[in-house]
């Protein structure tokens, strides 16, 4: 899979992978070929016509062409079945992509691949929420200052801050998880009436969507597109729940508060001039994701007034937006999980901060409080 | 209640009473009198000072010295509670604002306007929804052309036009609903572990919330923001959700097109240089709010990041920005909700343009997509 | 005049001023007098019905009742037109708005706006580009620790990062300055060909940008809109330029750093739980609008691609978040200005700090720099 | 040159080659070289040390292995000049990269880039102001119905409509070009006070900028970012005036409008279910980068507030986007000046649509105003 060093610094390589050109184009094949192994199903077209389909619909495919041309028309689905129909002949190329438009390939694709992106994301989410569960949980009683506007204010404890972290990201992830509602087939049409198919859209509808593995909605949602700005914007507020994380420790890790640090990897965190330094590069990786996130998300909104039965710019530019919304989350979430696992916490410094504050000792409910956030967010489901 | 012209022009009258400094007041005055009160009930306070408190927690109150004051203080609780103790005296005046920070005043506050709000987002929001649904009905088999990327394409019904309105308010609609389940109390003191409060923090809470009508979260979130910043990108969301219904029917009214008009509204839509002309006023206010709403939303999720137990600069801007939000959200969908009520359909021109586009009259599947998205998203809840 | 709290809080008197109704009003009576002064001149109308429009273009004016009409309406001119033309009667009134359109009014409000409030960005701007020149000069030879990704690097001086804020104030200053060219006229009609005018356009235009003291463009922008949105990234842009300051204060007013504090004013920068505290309130209005600002930006470029002769919906955005910005950027530079005018250096901390990072006193050619960076941006102009 | 299928739809070959991987490596092993070269130039290391490093400075790189190197360390330039010691061993292998910091690469490396994005942009954007001015020439009067808020207003003629275009792209040109002010040399070492290098830092910058054809700034700029937010404002701007066209041509070309019509070019703007339809594929490509670069330029505005001398999160996120953004807004302005090049006028449409609106044909000054903005913004310079 290949990706830039821009995107390989920001993201996972298993990330990068989920919205690669390669997957992309497995996954156009994928929907030509059980479109027509459903339409035979249904009595649409010939066994042998989805049979010749199916056979066309695999790897190789050169893929330079295909790039090239699908560029230029601005669309992938059309130099693709183009190929395609060349590749089978005759009268099953008739019936590749029948009743079908590019949009239903692209927004289809787009699903698949947020499935198992949104994966990627629960597994590192959970690993990132359980990480701050285990802090919270053993430093409940390990009393720092708590500092309100960048200024020493009164004690708090490290588990209350890390137990905030956690909430934060449970959230978010439940929020993230309500929004995965919207993954769902794509099967309407060049006007999302489901013309073409002799009155059999719904059924075809339902099969496709099983032979995929997708959920169906009411209708085709062609310029309706609420759930992918929705998607976006609960990546971006998750991307700013590290974010927050990486912000405290960052400011912990600064060499006069030196309360926490990032654990040490080999290969990273280094400079190019002062090799006494250890750069946070975790929270670097989540810093920026979250300064990017929220301009991505709002992109996605920005878009939402489409026109008519399919809009002109505006959903053209959610895929790509949609993947970098994926790709920074997860690197953000991947990032902090690592650094929430080896966290280094210096319980000593911490102590003669609070020391130095001169405001005592009491921390007041700071235990119960966390347990109370453990017992709702801290659980291994 | 004061606002600007600008501000009348985009959002309506009762939205701004709702996030009005008036409110804003008021609330505060409610906020310091219940927790007094709550704290006399647990035994924290006497009942005596509680009563002094209630008695000076009332209006009226020097409007114009309590702003300016404020807006040097930044934030409005430290001259209130001054303003309050002097005009208290004696021990009540100690014992005002126990335990409290000013931030739980200001989040509470926002919190009861959100909940204000959210009540007038639901009901303009279920009239728009609902007269989306009367026209998808209505219309269910009425032929017109369906149009993809600005071209005429195939045929569909207008019906299912509207039933697409009517689906995307209404996932936008359960979205935002989703998210009002945020509206919380806040109330951790000045650095959340509820300090000062001899270890009935959760009585306190419990009490307060109860009084003020707000449900209480496992901890207090001075610095977790994800639900203040999932409201505002549901909000931005439903303000696309109408956008998408303006653009449409601006598309539709434009003279070559004729197909859709706003309902004429005396000393509205007109031009101040052109007496024949009738603009699409209410589309105007959904499209002028949907370029706004993304960057807004998108300003809440940048602000996650924040510093410790209260954030520099992020959450001060919350207040503001999320009442932008609920202002043009409102404007946007009350706006739309009279546009749809009064749509003026010319299903004869319809027609016509159909006729022109010389694609046939076989609309496919549209009456039962609409029956199956008005069975959605069509109830009168 | 009246302004919110919050938008007291985060702006300034005078630019809360210049953005208001009032002001609003009193330009667009300035705007439908200068011009029917200026039709009469060249003969487009009568001497007798110039004097009558002047004499009725004057308050009072029925505030309230003409907010709610333009509210209504969605736009002022045309119930202010209305208004005027019934003071006026008989034929003067047919004269008023002769050959204006909306638009018209509304850009040339928008730019005597904007020509007054540039005037007060220049002078707080230059404040605080020449506060941080002094603690350059001041500080030239202060040794200090540098920091990068927020760890303890090398050592610099106070003097070099000072130079760094009025470099980057005075960069920003330029861009503004060179944005403020925008400022111009608007006077095209109702679809931008100066129609009505018996071919004298060009010379009513003339007439009219002289009276009102603004330049005049080749011809009407009604839809070219580049200026405007030139003009707000040019604020946020400073905006950021005043935050980065914020940001440096506010983390070496840390109390473990502790190098720099802002200065002591009444009635700012406590708290209203605890009574030792010194928030840096200065820095939290800067970094407040570097949140909000480049959002608020961003919506004016996304407003660019308008309809032909006039957009629906995207101009109509504009002028309330060009007011947005003006305020914030005002707030934020001129809060900024007072920091460093006022702030408390605390060198021997400096030298604390540098030492305990162990990384010796060489602080290369920092001073020289310094003196480059004022020789560039450290004159009094 | 490596892209994936969205980038290579998005934007330009040639564009993609500037900011591709092979460029940066490229770029960075020039860095290192002069860097060499001009410090033994001065005599801060030895001739054959100089030699020695050009020597091992150029391809082949190992690729994949530097890729993932660079992407585990979160910077290029620290495994890169590892790479680089180990080729080159000895006492020289010391030499390299003396006195810089991998921002210095990094940020140089940008400017490189950016000032031979910026020929592409000159040149295509001239492209497009030149085809508008054409039109604008060719249709000065030619009349057609003026639009206001999408409706049918008064008279134009083609010719001003064209000309606005031309004025809108070309005072984009000017600002960017205005903007390219920022191309200039980074360095100045870990904390950009340019030690180590024995004081000769004011000569070593001097050399190395001349060798790399890169002005000089009066100091280094690690954390004073606003000429690269400025710049990517820029960009967006430009891509909004490339939109606009793209808007108004969208609409010209609707099917019951007929006034104006992309170009035919083989295997673009067909669809992949209606084979009479003609999409508007230039539009859309403009169209889309529209919606994207207004967030892209905030996000680079939203990273000013950087952290110290070097921040955290925030310049990390600026290359990606800032690239973005120089993909984008090329894609844009080539595709739109292809789209006015060859564009389809039906000059008859344009009458008969005119005179279906009633309202006479008197276009006022608009020939004048074309002859205005053509001596300002027409010229081939």
């Amino acid at each position: 899979v290949h990706a830039s060093i821009a995107q390989r610094a920001a993201s996972t390589e298993a990330m990068l992978a989920i919205f690669s050109d390669e997957a992309v184009v497995r996954d156009a094949l994928a929907f030509e070929a059980a479109l027509a192994a459903v339409q035979a199903e249904v009595g649409l077209i010939s066994g042998a016509d989805a049979k010749a389909i199916a056979t066309a619909c695999v790897p190789p495919i050169d893929f330079d062409a295909l790039g090239s041309a699908a560029a230029h028309a601005g669309t992938l689905a059309i130099p693709l079945v183009e190929l395609l129909r060349e590749r089978i002949g005759g009268s099953a190329a008739k019936a590749l992509h029948k009743g079908a438009t590019s949009q239903d390939v692209a927004d289809t694709i787009l699903m698949l691949q947020v499935k198992e992106a949104a994966a990627l994301i629960r597994r590192d989410g959970a690993r990132l929420r359980l990480a701050a569960a285990r802090l919270a949980h053993d430093h409940k009683g390990t009393p720092m200052i708590g500092r309100t506007l960048l200024q020493a204010a009164l004690p708090i404890t490290f588990g209350l801050k890390a137990a905030g972290w956690m909430a934060g990201v449970g959230e978010a992830l439940e929020r993230f998880e309500t929004e995965t509602g919207t993954i769902r087939l794509q099967l309407g049409g060049p006007v999302g009436v489901l013309g073409g198919l002799d009155g059999k859209g719904a059924a075809v509808a339902t099969g496709l969507a099983k032979r995929l593995g997708l959920p169906i909605d009411a209708a085709p949602w062609h310029s309706r597109r609420q759930g992918v700005a929705g998607l976006g914007a609960s990546l971006a507020i998750l991307t700013g729940a590290a974010g927050k994380i990486a912000r405290d420790i960052s400011l912990m890790a600064q060499s006069e508060v030196a309360e926490a640090f990032e654990p040490r990897a080999d290969g990273r965190g280094g400079s190019s001039a002062m090799a006494h330094k250890r750069n946070p590069t975790g929270c670097q990786i989540a810093l920026s994701a979250a300064v990017r996130t929220p301009h991505l998300a709002a992109t996605l909104i920005s878009a939402l007034p489409a026109e008519h039965e399919r809009g002109l710019g505006g959903w053209q530019a959610e895929a790509p937006v949609l993947a970098d919304l994926f790709r920074l989350a997860h690197g953000a979430v991947a990032a902090m999980a690592d650094v929430l696992e080896g966290l280094q916490v210096d319980t000593q410094r911490m102590a003669a901060n609070l020391g130095a504050a001169g405001v005592g000792v009491d921390y007041g409910e700071a235990e119960r409080l966390v347990e109370e956030l453990i017992a709702r967010f801290g659980k291994d489901a």
